[in-house]
Protein backbone atom coordinates (compact mmCIF):
# COMPACT_ATOMS: atom_id res chain seq x y z
CA UNK A 1 0.00 0.00 0.00
CA UNK A 2 2.82 2.48 1.18
CA UNK A 3 4.62 1.38 -2.12
CA UNK A 4 1.73 2.04 -4.64
CA UNK A 5 1.31 5.84 -2.76
CA UNK A 6 4.98 6.19 -3.63
CA UNK A 7 4.96 5.09 -6.93
CA UNK A 8 1.67 7.20 -7.85
CA UNK A 9 3.38 10.28 -6.13
CA UNK A 10 6.07 9.87 -8.26
CA UNK A 11 4.48 9.11 -11.58
CA UNK A 12 2.37 12.42 -10.54
CA UNK A 13 6.08 14.28 -10.19
CA UNK A 14 6.96 12.98 -13.16
CA UNK A 15 4.04 13.45 -15.39
CA UNK A 16 4.16 17.24 -13.90
CA UNK A 17 7.86 18.04 -14.99
CA UNK A 18 6.99 16.76 -18.46
CA UNK A 19 4.09 19.48 -18.55
CA UNK A 20 6.83 22.14 -16.70
CA UNK A 21 9.11 21.13 -19.56
CA UNK A 22 6.96 21.60 -22.23
CA UNK A 23 4.93 25.40 -21.25
CA UNK A 24 6.64 26.04 -18.08
CA UNK A 25 4.83 26.42 -14.92
CA UNK A 26 2.11 28.29 -16.20
CA UNK A 27 1.23 24.79 -18.06
CA UNK A 28 1.03 23.05 -15.11
CA UNK A 29 -3.09 23.30 -14.29
CA UNK A 30 -4.28 20.32 -11.86
CA UNK A 31 -6.54 19.50 -14.37
CA UNK A 32 -4.47 18.80 -17.07
CA UNK A 33 -1.80 16.68 -15.40
CA UNK A 34 -4.86 14.86 -13.82
CA UNK A 35 -5.37 13.93 -17.77
CA UNK A 36 -1.61 13.58 -18.48
CA UNK A 37 -1.45 11.46 -15.54
CA UNK A 38 -4.74 9.36 -16.24
CA UNK A 39 -5.72 9.97 -12.44
CA UNK A 40 -9.02 11.33 -11.18
CA UNK A 41 -8.59 15.38 -9.80
CA UNK A 42 -9.77 14.07 -6.80
CA UNK A 43 -7.55 11.87 -6.47
CA UNK A 44 -4.31 14.51 -7.27
CA UNK A 45 -5.78 16.70 -4.62
CA UNK A 46 -5.20 14.12 -2.11
CA UNK A 47 -1.45 14.21 -3.20
CA UNK A 48 -1.14 17.53 -3.59
CA UNK A 49 -4.03 20.12 -2.30
CA UNK A 50 -2.07 22.75 -3.83
CA UNK A 51 -0.79 23.31 -6.79
CA UNK A 52 2.16 25.83 -5.52
CA UNK A 53 3.24 23.26 -3.20
CA UNK A 54 3.11 20.61 -6.31
CA UNK A 55 5.12 22.92 -8.42
CA UNK A 56 7.78 23.75 -5.75
CA UNK A 57 8.52 19.94 -5.49
CA UNK A 58 8.90 20.09 -9.25
CA UNK A 59 11.42 22.77 -9.04
CA UNK A 60 13.28 21.09 -6.26
CA UNK A 61 13.38 17.76 -8.32
CA UNK A 62 14.31 19.22 -11.57
CA UNK A 63 17.24 21.58 -10.21
CA UNK A 64 18.41 18.81 -7.68
CA UNK A 65 19.60 17.46 -11.00
CA UNK A 66 21.46 20.35 -12.24
CA UNK A 67 22.93 21.39 -9.48
CA UNK A 68 24.27 17.61 -9.00
CA UNK A 69 25.47 18.19 -12.80
CA UNK A 70 27.60 21.36 -11.64
CA UNK A 71 28.81 19.62 -8.92
CA UNK A 72 30.17 16.45 -11.09
CA UNK A 73 31.64 19.25 -13.57
CA UNK A 74 33.42 20.78 -10.93
CA UNK A 75 35.23 17.69 -9.75
CA UNK A 76 37.20 17.37 -12.66
CA UNK A 77 40.75 17.04 -12.33
CA UNK A 78 42.19 20.15 -13.65
CA UNK A 79 43.02 23.46 -11.85
CA UNK A 80 40.05 25.68 -10.59
CA UNK A 81 40.09 27.91 -13.59
CA UNK A 82 39.39 25.26 -16.21
CA UNK A 83 37.04 23.79 -13.35
CA UNK A 84 35.28 26.62 -12.98
CA UNK A 85 35.13 26.99 -16.95
CA UNK A 86 34.03 23.57 -17.28
CA UNK A 87 31.25 23.58 -14.60
CA UNK A 88 29.65 26.79 -16.26
CA UNK A 89 29.62 25.40 -20.13
CA UNK A 90 27.57 21.98 -18.57
CA UNK A 91 25.28 24.61 -16.70
CA UNK A 92 24.62 26.62 -19.60
CA UNK A 93 24.82 23.76 -22.68
CA UNK A 94 22.23 21.75 -20.46
CA UNK A 95 20.02 24.55 -19.66
CA UNK A 96 20.23 25.73 -23.76
CA UNK A 97 19.30 22.34 -24.77
CA UNK A 98 15.97 22.29 -22.57
CA UNK A 99 15.30 25.36 -22.68
CA UNK A 100 11.38 25.97 -21.70
CA UNK A 101 12.78 24.14 -18.59
CA UNK A 102 15.85 25.89 -17.83
CA UNK A 103 13.57 29.00 -17.99
CA UNK A 104 10.96 27.95 -15.79
CA UNK A 105 13.70 27.28 -13.71
CA UNK A 106 15.75 30.16 -13.74
CA UNK A 107 13.25 33.21 -14.51
CA UNK A 108 9.21 32.38 -15.03
CA UNK A 109 7.20 34.55 -12.56
CA UNK A 110 6.45 31.93 -10.65
CA UNK A 111 4.23 31.49 -6.84
CA UNK A 112 6.44 32.49 -3.50
CA UNK A 113 6.47 28.95 -2.45
CA UNK A 114 8.89 28.27 -5.87
CA UNK A 115 11.02 31.83 -5.16
CA UNK A 116 11.83 30.72 -1.92
CA UNK A 117 13.28 27.23 -3.56
CA UNK A 118 14.90 29.34 -6.38
CA UNK A 119 16.79 31.51 -3.17
CA UNK A 120 17.52 28.25 -1.59
CA UNK A 121 19.17 26.41 -4.56
CA UNK A 122 21.07 29.64 -6.09
CA UNK A 123 23.14 29.27 -2.83
CA UNK A 124 23.77 25.76 -3.15
CA UNK A 125 25.40 26.68 -6.80
CA UNK A 126 27.22 29.76 -4.59
CA UNK A 127 28.48 27.31 -2.68
CA UNK A 128 29.78 24.74 -4.65
CA UNK A 129 31.51 27.57 -7.09
CA UNK A 130 32.77 29.42 -3.78
CA UNK A 131 34.79 26.14 -2.65
CA UNK A 132 36.10 25.67 -6.11
CA UNK A 133 37.14 29.55 -6.07
CA UNK A 134 38.91 29.18 -2.96
CA UNK A 135 40.61 25.93 -3.22
CA UNK A 136 41.67 27.91 -6.87
CA UNK A 137 43.39 31.18 -4.42
CA UNK A 138 45.03 28.59 -1.92
CA UNK A 139 46.59 27.16 -4.88
CA UNK A 140 47.50 30.18 -6.34
CA UNK A 141 45.72 29.48 -9.27
CA UNK A 142 43.14 32.64 -8.81
CA UNK A 143 44.10 35.84 -7.43
CA UNK A 144 42.86 36.57 -3.98
CA UNK A 145 39.76 38.05 -4.02
CA UNK A 146 36.10 37.40 -1.80
CA UNK A 147 35.22 33.77 -2.86
CA UNK A 148 31.89 33.78 -1.63
CA UNK A 149 30.99 37.38 -3.15
CA UNK A 150 32.84 36.27 -6.65
CA UNK A 151 30.63 32.79 -6.55
CA UNK A 152 27.22 34.80 -6.03
CA UNK A 153 28.01 36.91 -8.66
CA UNK A 154 29.28 34.27 -11.24
CA UNK A 155 25.89 32.49 -10.15
CA UNK A 156 23.79 35.07 -10.96
CA UNK A 157 25.83 36.47 -14.37
CA UNK A 158 25.24 32.80 -15.46
CA UNK A 159 21.51 32.90 -14.54
CA UNK A 160 20.64 36.44 -15.79
CA UNK A 161 22.65 36.03 -19.28
CA UNK A 162 20.83 33.20 -19.82
CA UNK A 163 17.22 34.16 -20.13
CA UNK A 164 17.05 36.22 -22.61
CA UNK A 165 18.75 33.38 -25.30
CA UNK A 166 16.37 30.96 -23.28
CA UNK A 167 13.46 32.70 -24.14
CA UNK A 168 14.57 32.95 -27.49
CA UNK A 169 15.25 29.64 -28.10
CA UNK A 170 12.41 28.20 -26.14
CA UNK A 171 9.61 30.52 -28.17
CA UNK A 172 10.67 28.04 -31.13
CA UNK A 173 8.76 24.91 -31.84
CA UNK A 174 11.08 21.67 -31.59
CA UNK A 175 11.07 20.94 -35.43
CA UNK A 176 12.39 24.36 -35.66
CA UNK A 177 14.96 24.55 -32.46
CA UNK A 178 18.33 26.51 -33.74
CA UNK A 179 21.43 25.18 -31.82
CA UNK A 180 22.07 26.55 -28.84
CA UNK A 181 24.17 29.43 -29.67
CA UNK A 182 28.01 28.24 -29.00
CA UNK A 183 28.96 32.12 -29.03
CA UNK A 184 26.52 32.95 -26.20
CA UNK A 185 27.79 30.11 -23.95
CA UNK A 186 31.52 31.21 -24.79
CA UNK A 187 30.42 35.17 -24.31
CA UNK A 188 29.09 33.82 -20.22
CA UNK A 189 32.35 31.50 -19.35
CA UNK A 190 34.51 34.30 -20.82
CA UNK A 191 32.78 36.91 -18.70
CA UNK A 192 32.86 34.71 -15.91
CA UNK A 193 36.19 34.02 -16.05
CA UNK A 194 37.75 37.28 -16.53
CA UNK A 195 35.93 38.24 -13.49
CA UNK A 196 37.54 35.68 -11.20
CA UNK A 197 40.77 35.71 -13.02
CA UNK A 198 42.22 39.00 -14.41
CA UNK A 199 44.06 40.84 -12.10
CA UNK A 200 42.31 42.52 -9.47
CA UNK A 201 42.10 46.19 -9.42
CA UNK A 202 43.24 48.28 -6.64
CA UNK A 203 41.62 49.09 -3.81
CA UNK A 204 42.83 52.90 -4.94
CA UNK A 205 41.67 52.53 -8.74
CA UNK A 206 38.63 51.43 -8.02
CA UNK A 207 37.50 54.11 -6.06
CA UNK A 208 39.24 56.47 -8.89
CA UNK A 209 37.15 55.12 -10.96
CA UNK A 210 33.72 55.53 -9.05
CA UNK A 211 34.45 59.11 -7.89
CA UNK A 212 35.80 60.11 -11.63
CA UNK A 213 33.37 63.19 -12.32
CA UNK A 214 30.70 61.78 -9.94
CA UNK A 215 29.85 65.31 -8.71
CA UNK A 216 29.18 66.85 -12.60
CA UNK B 1 -13.66 63.89 -7.63
CA UNK B 2 -11.24 62.44 -9.52
CA UNK B 3 -8.07 64.80 -7.49
CA UNK B 4 -9.30 63.44 -4.26
CA UNK B 5 -9.57 60.06 -5.89
CA UNK B 6 -5.85 60.25 -7.03
CA UNK B 7 -4.91 61.27 -3.55
CA UNK B 8 -6.42 58.80 -1.55
CA UNK B 9 -4.46 56.38 -4.44
CA UNK B 10 -1.04 58.24 -3.87
CA UNK B 11 -1.56 58.15 -0.13
CA UNK B 12 -2.30 54.22 -0.19
CA UNK B 13 0.78 53.78 -2.36
CA UNK B 14 2.99 55.68 0.09
CA UNK B 15 1.92 54.00 2.60
CA UNK B 16 1.98 50.61 0.99
CA UNK B 17 5.37 50.76 0.46
CA UNK B 18 6.39 52.37 4.38
CA UNK B 19 5.02 48.82 5.63
CA UNK B 20 7.33 47.34 2.50
CA UNK B 21 10.39 49.34 3.28
CA UNK B 22 10.26 48.04 7.33
CA UNK B 23 8.96 44.21 6.55
CA UNK B 24 9.15 43.39 2.97
CA UNK B 25 6.38 42.21 0.46
CA UNK B 26 5.48 39.95 3.25
CA UNK B 27 4.45 42.85 5.55
CA UNK B 28 2.16 44.00 3.25
CA UNK B 29 -1.00 43.04 4.69
CA UNK B 30 -4.34 44.95 3.48
CA UNK B 31 -5.99 44.75 6.82
CA UNK B 32 -2.74 46.37 8.03
CA UNK B 33 -2.34 48.85 5.25
CA UNK B 34 -6.28 50.05 5.86
CA UNK B 35 -5.32 50.75 9.51
CA UNK B 36 -1.53 52.36 8.79
CA UNK B 37 -3.67 55.02 6.08
CA UNK B 38 -6.53 55.27 8.02
CA UNK B 39 -8.85 54.07 6.04
CA UNK B 40 -11.88 51.64 5.85
CA UNK B 41 -10.63 47.76 4.58
CA UNK B 42 -13.40 48.42 1.65
CA UNK B 43 -12.10 51.69 0.96
CA UNK B 44 -8.67 50.07 0.11
CA UNK B 45 -10.14 47.28 -2.11
CA UNK B 46 -11.96 49.89 -3.93
CA UNK B 47 -8.56 50.74 -5.08
CA UNK B 48 -6.66 47.99 -5.26
CA UNK B 49 -8.94 44.74 -5.76
CA UNK B 50 -5.90 42.41 -5.25
CA UNK B 51 -2.67 42.02 -3.25
CA UNK B 52 -1.01 40.81 -6.21
CA UNK B 53 -1.74 44.15 -7.90
CA UNK B 54 -0.69 46.52 -5.54
CA UNK B 55 2.50 44.44 -4.57
CA UNK B 56 3.35 45.21 -7.96
CA UNK B 57 2.12 48.56 -8.64
CA UNK B 58 4.54 49.41 -5.45
CA UNK B 59 7.39 47.06 -6.67
CA UNK B 60 6.75 49.55 -9.98
CA UNK B 61 7.19 52.74 -7.99
CA UNK B 62 9.71 52.04 -6.09
CA UNK B 63 12.19 50.37 -8.68
CA UNK B 64 11.50 53.47 -10.93
CA UNK B 65 13.41 55.76 -8.52
CA UNK B 66 16.05 53.18 -8.72
CA UNK B 67 16.21 52.59 -12.91
CA UNK B 68 16.38 56.50 -13.08
CA UNK B 69 19.49 56.84 -10.57
CA UNK B 70 21.15 54.47 -12.36
CA UNK B 71 20.43 56.15 -15.49
CA UNK B 72 21.68 59.30 -14.04
CA UNK B 73 25.03 57.94 -13.17
CA UNK B 74 25.28 56.46 -16.22
CA UNK B 75 25.69 60.28 -17.78
CA UNK B 76 28.35 61.60 -15.63
CA UNK B 77 31.28 63.01 -18.16
CA UNK B 78 33.76 60.24 -17.95
CA UNK B 79 35.14 57.33 -19.81
CA UNK B 80 32.73 54.38 -20.25
CA UNK B 81 34.73 52.45 -17.46
CA UNK B 82 33.99 55.18 -14.69
CA UNK B 83 30.59 55.77 -15.56
CA UNK B 84 29.77 52.17 -14.64
CA UNK B 85 32.01 51.64 -11.99
CA UNK B 86 29.78 54.98 -10.64
CA UNK B 87 26.08 53.60 -11.61
CA UNK B 88 27.32 50.26 -9.92
CA UNK B 89 28.04 51.97 -6.69
CA UNK B 90 25.25 53.86 -6.77
CA UNK B 91 23.33 51.35 -6.79
CA UNK B 92 24.79 49.05 -4.21
CA UNK B 93 25.08 51.57 -2.09
CA UNK B 94 21.14 52.89 -2.15
CA UNK B 95 20.61 49.49 -2.11
CA UNK B 96 22.70 48.79 1.67
CA UNK B 97 20.85 52.23 2.78
CA UNK B 98 17.88 50.49 2.36
CA UNK B 99 18.46 47.00 3.18
CA UNK B 100 14.68 45.70 3.52
CA UNK B 101 13.27 47.91 0.74
CA UNK B 102 16.00 46.65 -1.62
CA UNK B 103 15.83 42.77 -0.26
CA UNK B 104 12.11 42.85 -1.29
CA UNK B 105 12.90 44.28 -4.79
CA UNK B 106 15.50 42.39 -5.64
CA UNK B 107 15.41 39.07 -3.99
CA UNK B 108 12.06 38.24 -1.82
CA UNK B 109 10.37 35.56 -2.64
CA UNK B 110 6.89 37.04 -3.80
CA UNK B 111 3.70 36.53 -6.56
CA UNK B 112 4.16 35.78 -10.08
CA UNK B 113 3.15 39.34 -10.68
CA UNK B 114 5.56 40.97 -9.08
CA UNK B 115 8.29 38.57 -10.91
CA UNK B 116 7.17 39.66 -13.86
CA UNK B 117 7.75 43.12 -12.84
CA UNK B 118 11.14 42.02 -12.11
CA UNK B 119 11.83 40.11 -15.10
CA UNK B 120 11.40 43.67 -16.55
CA UNK B 121 12.95 45.93 -14.78
CA UNK B 122 15.71 43.66 -14.66
CA UNK B 123 16.22 44.16 -19.00
CA UNK B 124 15.51 47.85 -18.10
CA UNK B 125 18.73 47.67 -16.03
CA UNK B 126 20.76 46.03 -18.68
CA UNK B 127 19.41 48.23 -21.53
CA UNK B 128 21.41 51.32 -19.83
CA UNK B 129 24.42 49.37 -18.85
CA UNK B 130 24.42 48.19 -22.28
CA UNK B 131 24.43 51.49 -23.95
CA UNK B 132 26.66 52.23 -21.96
CA UNK B 133 28.78 49.34 -22.25
CA UNK B 134 28.67 49.42 -26.35
CA UNK B 135 29.32 53.08 -26.36
CA UNK B 136 32.80 52.14 -24.29
CA UNK B 137 33.72 49.50 -27.05
CA UNK B 138 32.99 52.17 -29.65
CA UNK B 139 35.54 54.46 -28.26
CA UNK B 140 37.98 51.87 -27.43
CA UNK B 141 37.69 52.31 -23.94
CA UNK B 142 36.53 48.74 -23.49
CA UNK B 143 37.48 45.58 -25.50
CA UNK B 144 35.64 44.35 -27.94
CA UNK B 145 32.73 41.95 -26.48
CA UNK B 146 29.04 41.15 -26.36
CA UNK B 147 27.86 44.46 -24.71
CA UNK B 148 24.43 42.75 -24.41
CA UNK B 149 25.89 39.90 -22.78
CA UNK B 150 28.23 41.58 -20.36
CA UNK B 151 25.34 43.85 -19.20
CA UNK B 152 23.29 41.18 -18.35
CA UNK B 153 25.81 39.62 -17.01
CA UNK B 154 26.86 42.40 -14.36
CA UNK B 155 23.02 43.20 -13.82
CA UNK B 156 22.40 39.66 -12.55
CA UNK B 157 26.04 39.41 -10.53
CA UNK B 158 25.68 42.63 -8.98
CA UNK B 159 21.97 41.66 -7.47
CA UNK B 160 22.98 38.42 -6.88
CA UNK B 161 26.22 39.33 -4.77
CA UNK B 162 24.01 42.05 -2.69
CA UNK B 163 21.33 39.15 -1.84
CA UNK B 164 22.96 37.57 1.08
CA UNK B 165 24.64 40.91 2.59
CA UNK B 166 21.65 42.76 1.92
CA UNK B 167 19.56 39.94 4.38
CA UNK B 168 22.39 40.11 6.93
CA UNK B 169 22.15 44.26 7.15
CA UNK B 170 18.63 44.06 7.37
CA UNK B 171 18.31 41.71 9.84
CA UNK B 172 20.01 44.21 12.34
CA UNK B 173 17.31 46.94 13.80
CA UNK B 174 17.38 50.27 12.91
CA UNK B 175 19.61 51.57 16.20
CA UNK B 176 22.43 48.86 15.88
CA UNK B 177 22.26 48.67 11.75
CA UNK B 178 26.22 48.34 10.70
CA UNK B 179 27.66 50.35 8.26
CA UNK B 180 26.93 49.45 4.63
CA UNK B 181 30.31 46.99 4.18
CA UNK B 182 32.07 48.97 1.45
CA UNK B 183 34.10 45.87 1.28
CA UNK B 184 30.98 44.31 -0.14
CA UNK B 185 30.42 47.16 -2.85
CA UNK B 186 33.92 47.11 -4.08
CA UNK B 187 34.30 43.49 -4.25
CA UNK B 188 31.31 44.02 -6.65
CA UNK B 189 32.16 46.84 -8.77
CA UNK B 190 35.42 45.42 -8.57
CA UNK B 191 34.28 41.82 -10.47
CA UNK B 192 32.09 43.32 -13.14
CA UNK B 193 35.22 45.95 -13.98
CA UNK B 194 36.88 42.88 -14.45
CA UNK B 195 34.53 41.10 -15.97
CA UNK B 196 33.97 43.89 -18.63
CA UNK B 197 37.71 45.33 -19.03
CA UNK B 198 40.29 42.61 -18.71
CA UNK B 199 41.69 41.60 -22.04
CA UNK B 200 39.13 38.35 -23.65
CA UNK B 201 40.38 34.95 -23.52
CA UNK B 202 40.43 34.01 -26.95
CA UNK B 203 37.63 31.51 -28.33
CA UNK B 204 41.07 28.55 -28.10
CA UNK B 205 41.81 29.28 -24.55
CA UNK B 206 38.41 29.56 -23.50
CA UNK B 207 37.15 26.16 -25.20
CA UNK B 208 40.91 24.77 -23.74
CA UNK B 209 39.69 25.55 -20.16
CA UNK B 210 36.49 24.37 -20.70
CA UNK B 211 37.29 20.82 -21.95
CA UNK B 212 40.58 20.48 -20.08
CA UNK B 213 40.41 16.74 -18.37
CA UNK B 214 36.58 16.99 -19.20
CA UNK B 215 36.93 13.54 -19.51
CA UNK B 216 38.03 12.03 -16.66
Amino acid sequence: MRDRKAATREHLLICAQQLVASAGFSGLQMQQLANHAGVATGTLYRYFPAKEQLAAEVFKRATRIEVAQVAQALTVSAAAPAQIAHALNVFAQRALRAPTLAWALIAEPVEAAVDQQRLQFRQQYAELFATSIQRGIDNQQLPAQNAQLSSTAIVGAIAEALIGPLAQVSRHTEANTPQPSTTVVDDIVQFCLRGLLAAPYSTATTHRLIQENADD
